[in-house]
């Protein structure tokens, strides 16, 4: 199984029920045993990315400033180059990415409409803070993927993304308008939940369902306090 | 006065007021003293190559099928980053990219409307016809820039765009559907009207209109012959 990420011990800031001595090696926190087929996975992260795109692209439109349109378009042509080497993996696995893509339209489709946001500076949340969620997310349940693959996959989702332009308009828009700040909040811990759940529907569970759950949950808690440091970067408490 | 476009003569299908032999040495027929100052220019440029990307990426949002999001995707990652390129041109002249686009705003968005298109099918249309006459006369503006930024910009617009991606998709549009084709002619040629305003918009006129305007005229002589070209290729009449 590949697990080279290994090498990089993460900080881990959320508790969790394990020896300190542990993490100070490697973190045991992985997806490995979860990770699906090739097939299904990159279809799946394909289309969430496709799906962060989409979200990046209304940004783009309803944007207040030229300015803005600019500086999303830089994080909308990152996340859709991801898309595109996402997609020339399923090529090189002989797929055909549409058909690969297919099975998880349902589970992102209902995700994208449940995140949409009511205007531009929701939108945008949603835009940096799933991004940074499921890009993290994939991230961990590709070192589940053969070697070959999960190294290559994980090049992908190491490239320069557009998360620190968002933030910076994010930072800057609460700064001008200080009103925004509880409201985005809100929706940011609105976005945890619908989050989370478009993330577990790409897991592969299992007999048994009790004990997967309690193997996966870690696995969240770090996920969740590195959604915890966005909301902050924001100044938003989450 | 930079025109080292000439090494490469274009072949000229439309009738024209000159000799034969004045075709096979080089063109005669360009813009240059109708360039603007060059943050003008690369203004321009870089909004309309952001409309045009936000027209792709709502042609990404109506897709009918997740193979065709995908390779339209291919089509908008392309104009994203020939529309970053135009604004890194910007930025390494001094420039502030918003501020350049801010002149244009008005022209290109009210282009942008008139453009829309009623659904997937001619907003396809709408990126695959106005893309390919826009990215023709942009190069062709590019030749009365000074010679370093000339040979920058032409390098930019040289490099590979979606206009293949959208063909395909739009011959099997028609050929699943042959009533299409009556419908997407019939837009197709609404769409030169608007396509020429906003190109004739970014023209520098002199003092004698009616003098410019036939030195102008064979220039949109051969822009139009490209677009009928590019309905022949789709099976429409232009």
């Amino acid at each position: 199984m590949a697990n080279w990420f290994s090498r990089k011990p993460r900080r881990t800031e959320a508790p969790r029920l394990r020896s300190r001595s542990e993490d100070q090696v490697t973190t045991k926190v992985d997806l490995v045993e979860f990770t699906p087929d090739i097939m299904s996975f990159l279809g799946r992260a394909a289309y969430v990315q496709l799906t962060q795109f989409e979200n990046l692209s209304r940004a783009i439109s309803s944007a207040p400033s030229t300015a803005a349109k600019t500086a999303i378009g830089r994080a909308a042509e990152l996340s859709l180059s991801k898309h595109r080497m996402l997609v020339d993996e399923i090529a090189k696995d002989g797929g055909s990415a549409a058909e690969v893509m297919e099975p998880s339209t349902a589970d992102v489709d209902r995700f994208e409409r449940a995140t949409h946001g009511a205007d531009w500076f929701e939108t945008l949340v949603t835009c940096y803070l799933t991004a940074g969620f499921l890009d993290d997310f994939f991230t961990r349940l590709a070192q589940g993927l053969p070697a070959d693959p999960a190294r290559r996959v994980a090049d992908i989702y190491a490239r320069e993304s557009g998360e620190a332009v968002l933030a910076e308009l994010l930072q800057t828009a609460i700064e001008e308008n200080p009103r925004l700040a509880s409201r985005l909040a809100m929706w940011g811990r609105r976005l945890v939940g619908d989050t989370m759940l478009v993330a577990r529907s790409a897991l592969l569970y299992g007999e048994n369902h009790t004990s997967d759950e309690a193997r996966i949950e870690p696995v969240f808690t770090e996920l969740i306090a590195a959604h915890t440091r966005r909301m902050d970067a924001l100044g938003l408490t989450a």
